[in-house]
C-alpha cells in the first residue's frame, strides 16, 4: 500500500464545483493515484471538464510531468450526477463552488446531512474565511480552507486555514494530503483578508498601482523591474531567505541596515485608493499597447507553456 | 563598427568604487566589448576585485553565459591607480562608492574638475537621489542614477532614475548604453524613496514581517508562498501582465473584481514599525534553524548557482 492509500483508506476523492479550479484539483489528485469523483450542480460544467481535464493531461505529458500514459490518469476521473454519488465513500471533498457566501453555506448544510462521520472537506476559496460559511455543523470541525493557486497541478502552493471551529486532526489530515499529492503546505494560523499570499501580492500590486498613479514609472517599466530583477530571487528561495543571504551577518544585519528605509517608504505611502477609473483606464491603455485584446487567449496559452516549463524544471530541483 | 563602439565613440568606461558592486559592473562592460578602467580610493579594493571577477567569469563561462575565453574578457579590465587615469578618455562613469551623501558629493566635484566636457556618469547607488548629491556643478547635467541589481551581470534590471538637473541627452545615452551592454531598462522618472525595486520589494517584505509578528504565518510558510506560489509568475511576466492574464477581460476588468479586496487588505495594516527587536529576534531563530550562520556563504554560493541557471535559461526566452 502506498503513502496516499493509506492516507485516503484507499477511499476516492470528491471534487465538487468542477469549473477551472475543480477540474485543476481533479488533476492533482487523478495523477497522485487516487480515484476521483466529479460533481458540479450544472451538468454542463462537468461535461466541460472532461475535455479540459485532457488537454492539460496532455501538456503535463509532454513535459515530462506526468509518467503515466495521461488516458490512464484520465480514468480515475468519475464524473457523477449528484452531491450524496460524489460524497458516498470519500475520505475528503474538495469544494469549488461559487465564490459566496450563501452558496458555500448551503453546501455546507448538504454535506453536513450527506456525509461521513470522517469526511474532511477542504474549501478553495480565496477569500472568504471558514468561519464565515461553516459554523455551528456536526461537520464543522472537519471543514478548512485549502487555497490553491491557479492551476494547482502546475504551481504546488496551498493555503490551509483553520476555521474557529476546525479539529487539529483535521489540519493534519489536510497537510498529510496535500503533501502526499505533491503541494507545498503553508499554514495560515489566522483568518486574516485574503490570506498570506493574496495580502503579498495586493501589496505589491497596490504599490505599483499608486507608482503608476504618480508618474513615477509606466506599468511596462514596473513588470520589467519584478520579470528581470526582483522576481528571478523570488522564484526559487522566497523573501526572507532572500534577505538572509543579503547581508554579511544575515536577517536579522539585513533588517539593521534596511528596517529605516522600509519605515520610510512604509509612511511615503497613504491608504487613499489607487485604483480609480482614470488610473484603471491608463493601465488598461499601457497594457494594451503591448497586448491587444484578442491576443490574450493566446498569451495565456503561452504563460501556461511557461508554466509547464518552470515546473519541470523545478521538479527535480525540489528534491535538493 | 559594432553598435556599442559606436555608442561608446571606442572610448573606455571608468568604474569608481571598486567592492562587489563595481567589480560586477566591471563583468558587465567588459562582457560587451568595451574596455574598462577601474578605480577604487583603496587599491587593495581593487586587488581583491580582479580575482574575484576571474571567478565569476569561470562561473559565467561554465553556465554558457559569455562566449568568450574568459581571459580575453578579463584583459579588457585595467585597473589604474587615479582617478585622473580612470576618467581620462572615458564615455561613461559607473560609481559605485560608499553610499553615503558626502563621499558621492566629493566625488562629483572631483570628476568635475576631471572630466571630459560630454563625459556621462551613472551612479549604482540604491538610496540616494541625484538631487542630494550632484546639483549646482557644471557635470550635474550629464549625472543620474543607473542602480542595478546584484550583481547586475546576472540579473539585468537597471533603474535609471535622472536628478531635477539631469538632462534629457544623459538619460538617452545611458539607456542606450545598458541596452547595448545586456541591460533590462526601468525609467524612474521621480526621485522617490528607494526608487521602484526597493518599493516593491519593501511592502512585500513589510507584510511579511507583519504576518510573522502577528503570528499568522511563520518566515519559512511565507518563503514557501513567494518560492512555490507567486514567485513563479513573477519570474517571467511581472505583477501587470500577471494580473492581465489572470481576468477574462484584462488588467481593467481584473481591477474591477478585485480592487475592494486589495483595498481592504491595505486599510487592514497600519504605518506602525513591524520591525522591532523581539521580532527581529523571532524571525533570526526560525531562519537559523533553516539555515545555521556557518552555512550562510555556502547557501549565497548556491544562490549564485540558481542565479546563473536561471540566466542561462532566459538568456533564449528573451529574444522572443
Amino acid at each position: 500500500m502506498t503513502e496516499i492509500q493509506q492516507l485516503s483508506g484507499d477511499r476516492p476523492v470528491a471534487i465538487v464545483g468542477a469549473g477551472l479550479v475543480g477540474a485543476g484539483w481533479a488533476i492533482v489528485y487523478a495523477r497522485a493515484g487516487l480515484a476521483v469523483k466529479m460533481f458540479d450542480a450544472n451538468p454542463q460544467t462537468t461535461a466541460k471538464a472532461i475535455p479540459l481535464i485532457e488537454g492539460q493531461l496532455a501538456g503535463l505529458r509532454r513535459h515530462g510531468l506526468v509518467h503515466e500514459d495521461p488516458a490512464t490518469i484520465l480514468a480515475r476521473i468519475t464524473p457523477v450526477a449528484t452531491l450524496a454519488e460524489a460524497v458516498d465513500g470519500a475520505c475528503y471533498v474538495q469544494e469549488s463552488v461559487l465564490e459566496r457566501v450563501d452558496v458555500k453555506r448551503q453546501l455546507m448544510t448538504d454535506l453536513d446531512a450527506l456525509a461521513a462521520p470522517d469526511l474532511i472537506v477542504g474549501s478553495s476559496t480565496s477569500g472568504i474565511p471558514g468561519s464565515a460559511f461553516a459554523l455551528g455543523l456536526g461537520i464543522s470541525p472537519r471543514v478548512l480552507i485549502a487555497h490553491p493557486v491557479n492551476p494547482p497541478y502546475l504551481v504546488p502552493v496551498v493555503e490551509l486555514v483553520p476555521s474557529a471551529q476546525t479539529s487539529a486532526a483535521t489540519v493534519a489530515f489536510a497537510d498529510a494530503l496535500m503533501r502526499a499529492v505533491g503541494q507545498t503546505v503553508v499554514h495560515v494560523r489566522k483568518e486574516v483578508e485574503g490570506f498570506v499570499l493574496n495580502r503579498l501580492q495586493a501589496v505589491l500590486l497596490r504599490e505599483a498601482w499608486a507608482l503608476v498613479q504618480e508618474g513615477v514609472a509606466s506599468s511596462e517599466d514596473i513588470d520589467k523591474t519584478v520579470r528581470d530583477g526582483l522576481g528571478w530571487r523570488w522564484s526559487f528561495m522566497g523573501p526572507f531567505e532572500t534577505i538572509d543571504l543579503n547581508a554579511p551577518g544575515g536577517v536579522a544585519d539585513y533588517a539593521a541596515r534596511l528596517g529605516p528605509l522600509y519605515q520610510r517608504i512604509a509612511e511615503s505611502r497613504t491608504h487613499e485608493q489607487p485604483w480609480d477609473d482614470e488610473l484603471i483606464r491608463q493601465v488598461e491603455a499601457q497594457r494594451r499597447e503591448h497586448l491587444a485584446h484578442a491576443e490574450l487567449e493566446t498569451r495565456r496559452a503561452w504563460r501556461d507553456e511557461r508554466l509547464m516549463e518552470f515546473a519541470a524544471r523545478r521538479a527535480p530541483a525540489r528534491t535538493e
